[in-house]
């Protein structure tokens, strides 16, 4: 087992033994609302927005963008389980504002390894081939995250598949 | 403003005086890992698994589902920010295995209106029409979570375009 895995499950053993009645919490939200955010490791929602357990459905991508896969959560979180309100958050120096398709698509295509970054940018000194299969994904990334989190509250209007509820916007700067 | 945004924002405010040294914090996740769990509002991925702001990446949809969209967050995730192991997460009690498909898909055709579940499954008494734009989504149910956990690590073996980390599966039981 890894180090990592080790201190993961040592935290979980510690977390189940104060968890208590929390094992009784019912699987709606009770407040009724979600958020979608970035994946960005400094990022806390549970702390940055107040939420005990049980509280809100948190759903998390790179750059917290309006994907296909967080519609489909979105209306899940809607439909079945009831929430009424739905927040994008995004954040200033999101990573997704470091690149672009053809950067990524670029760097795939030199090596699997991971990258360096500078003040000129992005290297990749791996040992290629790499692949050209970041040429078929989307990598939704952010040219400007105060127009992001807008264009994704936006996305919203065009979901056939349910009313979203009544939508707010914040950005959570770091 | 609605009452659930107020209290966001206070929450924020709150936490924002207390943040202090946080704001120095770097991008890359410093425990340089990831992991990949359900939006489950009773889920807090910083309480199970031990992580202070800036340890992981964090990802989250509806079942904590190796989605083309998990998969674009976890390689920008490995080879730009640096991440070594990747944690597929998932949970007793999930909302996912309780429909399927055809069930969500008869739901929203049905109306855009918030569904109730009893002993008998989910029934839509809202005023139609609803939309049948559900029957071009994949909704990725879970049938059954020790199985859906390993098929989600399993989908990394076909990533192209980086050579996924060591891997790591878990279930955190409610």
């Amino acid at each position: 087992m890894s180090r990592i895995l080790d201190e993961v499950l040592a935290a979980n053993r510690a977390y189940r033994e104060r968890f208590g009645a929390k094992g009784q919490l019912a699987m709606p939200p009770a407040r009724r609302f979600a958020i979608l955010t970035c994946m960005d490791a400094r990022l806390d929602p549970a702390k940055f927005a107040g939420l005990a357990e049980g509280d809100a459905h948190v759903i998390r991508n790179a750059g917290g963008r309006a994907s296909d896969d967080a519609i489909r959560s979105l209306v899940i979180s809607y439909k079945l389980l009831g929430t009424r309100e739905w927040f994008v958050i995004h954040h200033t120096d999101c990573g997704m504002e470091t690149f672009t398709d053809e950067i990524i698509r670029d760097l795939l295509s030199k090596s699997f390894e991971q990258v360096e970054i500078d003040s000129q940018g992005w290297h990749d000194r791996g040992v290629g081939p790499g692949s050209d299969a970041g040429e078929f994904i989307d990598w939704l990334t952010i040219r400007e995250v105060h127009a992001s989190v807008v264009t994704d509250v936006r996305a919203f209007a065009r979901i056939p598949s349910c009313r979203p509820p009544s939508r707010s916007t914040a950005i959570f700067t770091i």
